[in-house]
């Protein structure tokens, strides 16, 4: 029994390829493992029938009911003006009610996005919110920053994806004064395309540990704690690392054997690279948004690094992190460059 | 002895890493090996010691005398208006005065570029030539373009490297119609950049196979044998992947042991990624660009591609292609987005 567990973390249970199954297995993996209260979100009899299966009984989960879930392929914002109820809205009320500490979906994570800018606000200086983190197994200390959530953007941004890049390393590396670089095609600082020369300058004046560009293979060569990059490029290169680990995984278990201890090692990568739960970065909560095929494993460990984030005080360091770097990199010569 | 090789291959001799040596070694072997005559451009004395001691005696290799190198660091324009005799710029002029049919190079890309367009020229509606193909052995009959010949890049830019990419995999692969595809962050039609969303149209219109676009693991799914991007992008996943190949080598390494068969599975793919070279496409003559780490069977690789660009006539075929496409796309409705 856990009745004094220092957090309560809100988990959409709609959330995910595999859902309810997999949430709920996460839920009780986290509450029999760790001191920590769930609160499963979802359609009550679907998930009652889950945990009745799971052998939760004792455990400190509770169910909220809510109706619906937010599709992968539908618009974000629109499905939660139709249906304010559904599982990823409901879960992050929670937290903007003071009922839940932090909230981890599986579901998509447009949705966890706009429900969570809704609910819980967003930074000062920022439109949307920021992913990243080290998304591979091979380069665990490098973080790339943004993965997906902002396609087009402006030099400024990417500043501020630094900053946040920077602060998360400082609390789930224990990196003092992380390495900041911007990811190019040339190491020299003129190297790059047009919006990588101009943040390149912005980010000299951000009073960054900035080390300047790295390439596409220094991201395994521990040139950077945190690599900058648009999102653009941050969500092929998450997407190509799932479709090469899977790839070759494939390959080794034709050419080895599909019993061949290689072919656990590389899944353990593409694993890595599929677990990808990382914490919205820029909203004034914690909200852990994973992949959708990730396992119960995945969602516990996507719960127990919300806590991680509560018990570090993440939301409240970053925001002032971010503050001091957009000053300054304003305050630069240069500044107008964004 | 092959006294009526029917192509006649410059290979740039100082170009690469480990050069004249890995050059030599490689024109060696593809002379050994095959029907072809090889021109090795570079400083007499330092390759005819590799020569000599590659028992080359007999072989259908001449020693072309030129005078420098063109270096990663330089920027190569300027160092061929400095010295008009370094290695590639004698190796291109060869091509230039008929005294040989094609150029190969291991040394600086942008090298090979600036010197190929200066003696050679581009073809009608270009600004500069783009580089690309299939680089990961996992996924032969995908090539990407471009892998970093244009960092920023308009929409019509794209299409030229759709069409030239089709015209590439026709030839090399021997598929008949290439299914195209654009590379994004989501496969909906609005899906991607603005540089993605405008280039879409563009693609629609131009008579192309166009299957829409493509995500970064289904590169890995056989979807399209040409996926386009611009050279930032493709850049960064081909070095990206080096690096990813390189650090599981070394993983599996430490994991299995040094002689596990995987390493070297592993290794292959990794070899494949560093061979890379591929022709310069849309100059008025074959010139092969490769990296600077190749070895000299890479090197051999390059001289049997070039020869099989030239029998397959790939200069005249892929010119009237991209005038095709390129007058199609202009003709579009929305061609105006380039």
């Amino acid at each position: 029994m856990t009745q004094n567990a220092p957090y309560t973390i809100a988990v959409d249970a709609m959330g995910g390829d595999d859902a309810p199954a997999t949430p709920v297995a996460g839920a009780v993996l986290a509450a029999r493992e760790g001191n920590v209260r769930v609160l499963l979100v979802g359609d009550p009899e679907a998930v009652g029938r889950e945990l009745a299966a799971g052998d939760a009984g004792g455990l400190a989960i509770e169910v909220v009911g809510s109706d619906g879930v937010v599709g992968e392929g539908e618009h974000p914002a629109l499905a939660l003006r139709r249906n304010p109820k559904v599982s990823i809205a409901v879960a992050v009320g929670l937290v903007k009610a003071g009922k839940a500490d932090a909230v981890v979906s599986m579901g998509s994570t447009g949705a966890t996005m706009a429900a969570s800018v809704l609910a819980l606000g967003l930074f000062p200086g920022l439109e949307r919110p920021t992913l990243g983190g080290p998304f591979i197994a091979l380069a665990p200390n490098t973080a790339i920053i943004d993965l997906g959530a902002n396609i087009d953007c402006r030099p400024s941004q990417l500043v501020g994806f630094a900053a946040m890049g920077a602060t998360l390393m400082r609390a789930y590396r224990g990196i003092e004064n992380p390495r900041v670089a911007l990811l190019s095609v040339g190491s020299e600082d003129g190297k790059g395309n047009r919006q990588v020369q101009e943040t390149h300058k912005l980010l000299e004046a951000s009073g960054l540990n900035f080390v300047g560009n790295v390439e596409g293979h220094e991201i395994f060569e521990d040139k950077a704690n945190v690599v900058v990059c648009d999102g653009f490029v941050g969500n092929v290169l998450l997407k190509f690392t799932e479709g090469l680990a899977v790839a070759a995984a494939a390959h080794l278990a034709r050419a080895l054997g599909a019993d061949s201890p290689a072919v656990a090692q590389i899944k353990g990568i593409a694993d890595q690279a599929l677990r990808g739960g990382g914490p919205l970065l820029g909203v004034n909560g914690i909200a852990i948004a994973g992949h959708g095929r990730t396992s119960a494993a995945g969602i516990a460990a996507g719960i127990a690094l919300a806590e991680k984030a509560l018990a570090w005080d993440l939301v409240r360091i970053m925001r002032d992190d971010l503050a001091a770097v957009l000053e300054r990199a304003e305050a630069a010569p240069e500044g107008q460059g964004g």
